[in-house]
């Protein structure tokens, strides 16, 4: 069994790496590509650095093909949404002639996409179901919904077994990562575990969608191993929680008090603090499950899982 | 005023260059592209043949900026899910292209998409609404359903004022044409028109959605008028009837009976032929206009316009 991951010194990357091993005993040849690693490698896998909109680069990588293939690379949304033509090339382009190319080289591989709740848009207020229609308002979702669409038509063709996850903000990201619009998602951890004041720029009562890394790669890795059975999109469960209660949690964590000032910037709490709840029966009833409640939350964020 | 056509030759295009100069008096410069034009360009506007998917044929074609783009040029439906590389260039690759050309030369130009109902998928009998899910269960379906989000997203940021609209399979389309599915909503406009029997491909009380090329043309024409006000997406009124309603209001037009054996290809049946109920509210609002009713589309349907 050949695994290919992309994205494979990311945040969400360097998570499922490192569980990727016990949970893939049978894994022959595990190959991890970015444009560049800051960690030393998983022993056994082997690293490639390029850059998967190099047309070459992404045709001599798929050259001998995967069994199984986690795409994870793509450009944070805040970032896509000023830089247009990076963001078209590293979140359209890419997973197109990414998936496209696994399946010609190997044809229904199993593909495992990192979509994003970004693909939703304005929910305005309604329970999320897999029938709520997706009306992207960022460039970003705009092309993870586009690649959503062209892999269940791969899946439809049995020249893929995809399958989309979206993804929430996940949490917690390193304080020094950037272009992340939810950035302040993973910043309330990290200041309140440290005891620090923070503005937070979003009011109190602004309810995220919440999910820590482990809950994230347990997805992946559940995704990847139900094969073609699963949904070809999956909402994983998540916790719906205000940032306050997410920040008392932590708090609880720490021994400490969180010292926060509410700000609003009304353009991050339209996008991430204004979410509905989730009805996950579908994806519960095919075995995902998120974090289990805050404190377990709050426990997984600063865990470094 | 200059205004691009693609797809100029084809069913659709022909029937709106008939129409465009009227429309547009105020044109300065109209041009047709398409592979080849059969028939004798229209006085006054310039002819390109060539190959959209050539991507230095596309960038000259735009090096001067548009102010209003039609793009109808597609691979058909049928066609595109056998031939699935010529589909993805021609249905994917192109529309993407085209579009963000048009938008880097002539930010906030109009353009209007000729998408189609195709995006829509099993839609199980339920009315549809603007609010109704789309899960395009063909390869043509599913690239246009890209194509409309991509546009969409482009509007948002004022890069192109875009419109798409979603035809259903227009009638009717000349006998000699192929490639499309729904070909035999145009067959059976000829055939009994003709007095010839005709073996209809489904059951006599498979509902269609009906479009003569005379509304069709109207609808793209009202689109590119209406500038930046309408919706992004614009499912425009149709007439929702069964085939054999249709056929018996040909031969009402034509004076002589059907003469029809009824035939069931499920496949065929399935996409085309259960079509629910649509709620055009939104559309009607806008100003768009669907066919009076059958003996108005059978009129249109047959006079060649």
């Amino acid at each position: 069994m050949r695994i290919l991951v992309t994205g494979a010194d990311g945040f969400l990357g360097r998570g499922l790496v490192a569980r990727l091993m016990e949970a893939f005993p049978e894994a022959r040849q595990v190959v991890l590509t970015d444009r560049a690693f800051g960690e030393p490698p998983l022993p056994g896998a082997g690293t490639v650095c390029g850059d998967l909109a190099e047309a070459g680069f992404l045709a001599d990588l798929l050259e001998t093909g995967f069994d199984l293939v986690f795409h994870l690379a793509s450009l944070p949304g805040a970032l896509a949404e000023k830089e247009q033509e990076l963001g078209h090339a590293a979140n359209l382009l890419v997973p197109l002639a990414l998936a496209r190319t696994a399946a010609a080289r190997k044809p229904g591989c199993r593909f495992v996409f990192a979509s994003s709740i970004a693909v939703y848009g304005d929910l305005a207020g309604r329970t999320v179901t897999p029938d709520t229609p997706t009306a992207p308002d960022l460039t970003y979702g705009a092309h993870k919904r586009m690649t959503e669409i062209l892999l269940s038509d791969l899946r439809r063709r049995c020249a893929l077994s995809a399958v989309s996850l979206r993804f929430p903000g996940i949490v917690a990201r390193p304080a020094s990562e950037s272009g992340h619009g939810s950035a302040f998602m993973s910043l309330i951890f990290h200041r309140v575990a440290a005891g620090e004041a923070y503005d937070c720029p979003v009011p109190a009562d602004s309810h995220c969608w919440w999910m820590s890394r482990r809950a994230a790669v347990a997805a992946l890795l559940h995704a990847a191993r139900a094969g073609g059975d699963a949904a070809d999109l999956v909402q994983p469960p998540v916790l719906h929680a205000s940032v306050d209660a997410v920040a008392q949690a932590v708090a609880r964590l720490a021994g400490r008090p969180a010292d926060i000032r509410w700000v609003n910037d009304e353009g991050l709490r339209r996008i991430f603090g204004a979410m509905p709840p989730l009805d996950a029966a579908l994806a519960l009833s095919l075995g995902f499950r998120g974090d289990a409640d805050l404190d377990t939350l709050a426990q997984a964020a600063l865990s470094g899982d």
